[in-house]
């Protein structure tokens, strides 16, 4: 018996022992891209609320200052005088509010501001944790969007099994069945849609910049999976040459 | 054609003075609330994204401890080893993370702590903001179920102009339409459920609540909005004595 209980807590172990070591930084990307992408939809819908509120005071800022991060560092930086000048206006539609009316609306802005600021710390330990674990992908991908492939593939080594067609599609599944299904259109891209040389390619050309974004991305993460040498520079050189 | 433009102008910043000046306490009471359900949300999506994450590196507290501002707490007090003692084990099936990759878990901890304190600072403005303009309402139903209800109503003129019976139900909307549609069980309460009298209620004695708070509230509006003297104290006794 007591042989037996020995057996079981070694066993038990090594088994603690197994989950303890199957922590791979897919985890730690996996999860600061989820809480990156978590933080920006609760900025925007806060800058949204925030807009709503701010129009009671000054409804011209909502109108001319389309770009919430600029919004929102207008509200906090510049008092209503100021913002007179800049909007070149004189008189606004909106109310005279007592500085205890104010104050919240600012609370609310420097509570965007820090969640900006915060995402933009994520950020950085996203590319500290994939220049270790996939230094080609962070090249060719970015962070961002090799995050995100990484993500929807499952791992580092499921996203190194794949085939580049699959690699441009990724993030693009209900696309994707909806033409299997229904025969609408087939998508051209999934979260490489994400990506600048996607995203500053004419028109006609996206869907080919995709491709060939895919085929890199494919060659970079195998050369991560399989521990080969880096050469992320020459890959993003020879995309960067062809979409000039 | 001067007379006309000079008639022009006039009318001009009458109507800009009119716009300025229908700027009631209603809007700050609304915006208020909408921004503090908002914080809430966000709060609640980053604490789960949070608990995922903290779980690679101390999944028994995620079991463990089931309220999230005790959660997020936990997190930013105390470290691995006190956390140990707290939860009474002396080993975890979570992995050893180097420094580098459990801060970015306390920055999205300390953020989360951020946007609960943000909520407590538009709170106590809320309560500011209603003692002045609805300091009976504030007294009987409390500062998030009062303005809730005014916003559910549109504004506190709305809110005084309304039966009890619709006040009670104020926020079931969609309870009381699918009644009358389907024939299903009315509700009893709708932002009233929120209140701690109804809260504290028996089961069976949950509806009585409502509709007697409701009564009360019906009161409360009216003196608000026809400034009569404020009895709130009164009104909220009565009412703690029937259901003592």
């Amino acid at each position: 018996m007591s042989k037996l209980s020995k057996l079981r807590a070694k066993n038990l172990e090594l088994a603690r022992k197994a989950v303890k070591e199957s922590v791979s930084p897919d985890l730690f990307v996996i999860n600061v891209i989820n809480n990156i992408e978590e933080l920006q939809k609760a900025i925007n819908t806060l800058t949204k609320r925030l807009r709503e509120w701010y129009s009671i005071y000054l409804p011209e800022l909502d109108k001319e200052v389309s770009d919430n991060e600029a919004f929102v560092r207008l509200v906090l930086k510049k008092d209503k005088k100021a913002l007179f000048k800049d909007l070149k206006i004189n008189n606004t539609m909106g109310a005279d509010l007592a500085k205890k009316d104010v104050e919240p609306m600012l609370l609310i802005a420097k509570n965007i501001d820090n969640l900006t600021q915060q995402i933009r710390e994520l950020e950085k330990y996203l590319e500290t944790t994939m220049k270790e674990y996939c230094p080609n992908l962070l090249t060719i991908a970015g962070a961002l969007v090799g995050a995100k492939l990484l993500r929807g593939a499952g791992s580092l080594k499921k996203l190194a099994l794949m085939r580049s067609s699959t690699i441009q599609l990724l993030g693009a599944e209900k696309a994707l069945f909806r033409h299997i299904r229904t025969g609408a259109k087939p998508p051209k891209y999934g979260y490489l849609m994400q990506h600048q040389l996607v995203q500053k390619a004419k028109k006609t050309d996206k869907g080919k910049a995709a491709r060939a974004l895919a085929d890199k991305i494919f060659i970079a993460v195998r050369i991560d999976f399989f521990k080969g040498k880096y050469m992320g520079d020459k890959l993003l050189k020879e995309l960067e040459v062809r979409f000039k």
